[in-house]
């Protein structure tokens, strides 16, 4: 059975579901619903149906869709959409905003359980895989400590954070992993990291037309939350540059689980998961759409509220048996 | 409530199942059973109960034990004692003998169906963890390509071949991943490599007096299916340094799984899963334990069977709530 699947904003997320589901032959793209105009959209995918997004919650399209994947942001969107949407379909979203997840996961179970489908939220890599990683080494070492590292990668936030200063034209920030603190912790030296000693700042900024660059510095540098508690690196560059050297949005990151076993502790060890993406919205697309295929398996088994990626089996992610997995992937 | 753990084997990974449940503190070695005499071992645990392996069959310990971990060896011990103790006891084991897994599945399923049991098996690093790593990349990046290395760590199946050789006291073998077949994967450039380009073998052997050196080197440079596929060096030493410098038993390894997304698959994404293991049979145990957690959440849902790391949803190996789960690792 081939595995219809709505998509509902396309934006860079949104391509790359449509991107992924050409990958996995189980899938197929039933309709992409948009709050755009529809007829401003130019799909890859050719045929498929372009919506308005209101369109999803009538029982024409639930006939025709198995599972909608939600790519709007964390912010506005799918705090609204995914409760709304998940009492009519299995739904599956990437909600990242990591305080408001409990928040988040009531307000869909509560729908999710309602219509009697299954509701997968925050998939991604983190929150997704980097919290499967970061669950693996806390179970498995439990005693021990835990490091996360992002980057170098570009910041979203971080990027629109500088857009808001006054002089600035366009910007990129580049979240960037120190080389000294990632070596102490994979030697298994536990150290405690402040957050200058993990991270530091890069920042590609275009100033406008006679903007005073030292002021723009200064004001990026010990912007609170932000950048003051990193040491921030700032390059002022041409659109031009920016265009050329900056327009793609690469991430990735490091779970570090160090951990010690036997009678006193004797022995060390080093759990590591790494990533390292040229595209950071294409890569949580791909996740996206593993996790369309485990709500319809939880589904199939008479399953039905709120999930996320630590409660999948993870065999239902794959389209392999599991006789296949036991006999080519165990 | 505590989870009342039974030790069935005294060995290295025994011994790292005691360890590894006095980390755990929702969980209690309940009794160890030993093949040889009970009298002769000296557990960690103060006043814990060492039985005759026979004992485990009798309704008394089955009422004070809650998971029965298997701590024997794959070749003979585990074919036997896993499908026996499934229909008596909630079960997990660590079979590692990749090839037979889908026999030995099958044999456990029914035992453990039979007797409303939940058996976890081949559970460890490889298959385990590595496993899943696999898992997860085959499916987030369909298109793309899987690289499993070991090492730099001791074989025991090597070293056991090597022993054999006549002349040969004693010997320790290490397999070493090779670091530019390592860099090339991490570097996107999915490269077909042999045998001989992944992974080198290094064996430290102590020859018995008067032995022919020479005989013995091209006897383990040449023996088919452990050594004759790698490039492989020889270093003699004595016992008294065999014993100094080589009585670890480290070991470890590299999931890489390098993939390709986008609408012509122009962006590549590196996965990689790293393990840098000080003690290989104690990390074991400790994803054993771990997973002695998991199955009896399965068997609180209802379920029986025979099941592996990938069919177990991740949040059953923790201790904690979903809720703490969501709140604090997602």
């Amino acid at each position: 059975m081939t595995i219809r699947i709505g998509i509902m904003g396309y934006g860079n997320l949104g391509r790359g579901v449509e991107n992924a589901i050409r990958q996995n032959p189980d899938t197929t793209l039933a309709a992409i619903f948009t709050r755009r105009d529809p007829a401003s959209l130019t799909p890859l995918t050719p045929g498929v149906p372009v919506c308005r997004a209101s369109e999803a919650e009538r029982d024409a399209w639930r006939e025709k869709i198995d599972v909608m994947i939600l790519c709007g942001g964390s912010a506005t969107d799918l705090p609204e959409q995914t409760p709304k949407l998940a009492s009519l379909y299995h739904v599956v979203d990437s909600f990242d905003t990591h305080a408001r997840i409990p928040q988040h996961f009531a307000a869909v179970e509560s729908a999710a359980k309602a219509g009697g489908k299954v509701a997968v939220i925050s998939v991604g890599w983190d929150p997704g895989l980097f919290s499967l990683a970061r669950l693996l080494g806390q179970s498995v070492l439990p005693q021990g400590a835990d490091y996360t590292f992002w980057g170098r990668g570009v910041s979203q936030g971080h990027s629109d954070a500088i857009r808001r200063v006054p002089g600035v034209a366009d910007a990129r920030q580049y979240t960037v992993p120190i080389p000294e603190a990632l070596d102490a912790v994979r030697a298994g030296e536990a150290p405690q990291l402040t957050t200058r000693q993990k991270h530091r700042r890069e920042c590609f900024v275009v100033p406008q037309e006679g903007a005073d660059l030292e002021r723009i510095r200064q004001e990026i540098v010990s912007m609170p939350n932000y950048f003051s508690d990193y040491d921030t690196t700032v390059h002022f560059i041409t659109a031009e540059e920016l265009r050329r050297d900056h327009s793609g949005i690469p991430h990735g990151g490091f779970v570090i689980r160090s951990g010690k076993t036997g009678r006193d502790g004797e022995h060390s060890h080093i759990m590591e998961l790494s990533l390292k993406l040229d595209s950071n919205p294409e890569f949580t697309s791909s996740v996206l759409v593993a996790c369309a295929r485990a709500a319809l398996r939880c589904a199939g088994e008479g399953q039905s509220g709120c999930k996320t990626i630590l409660d999948l089996p993870p065999a239902f992610l794959s389209p392999l048996s599991g006789e296949e997995l036991r006999k080519n992937l165990l």
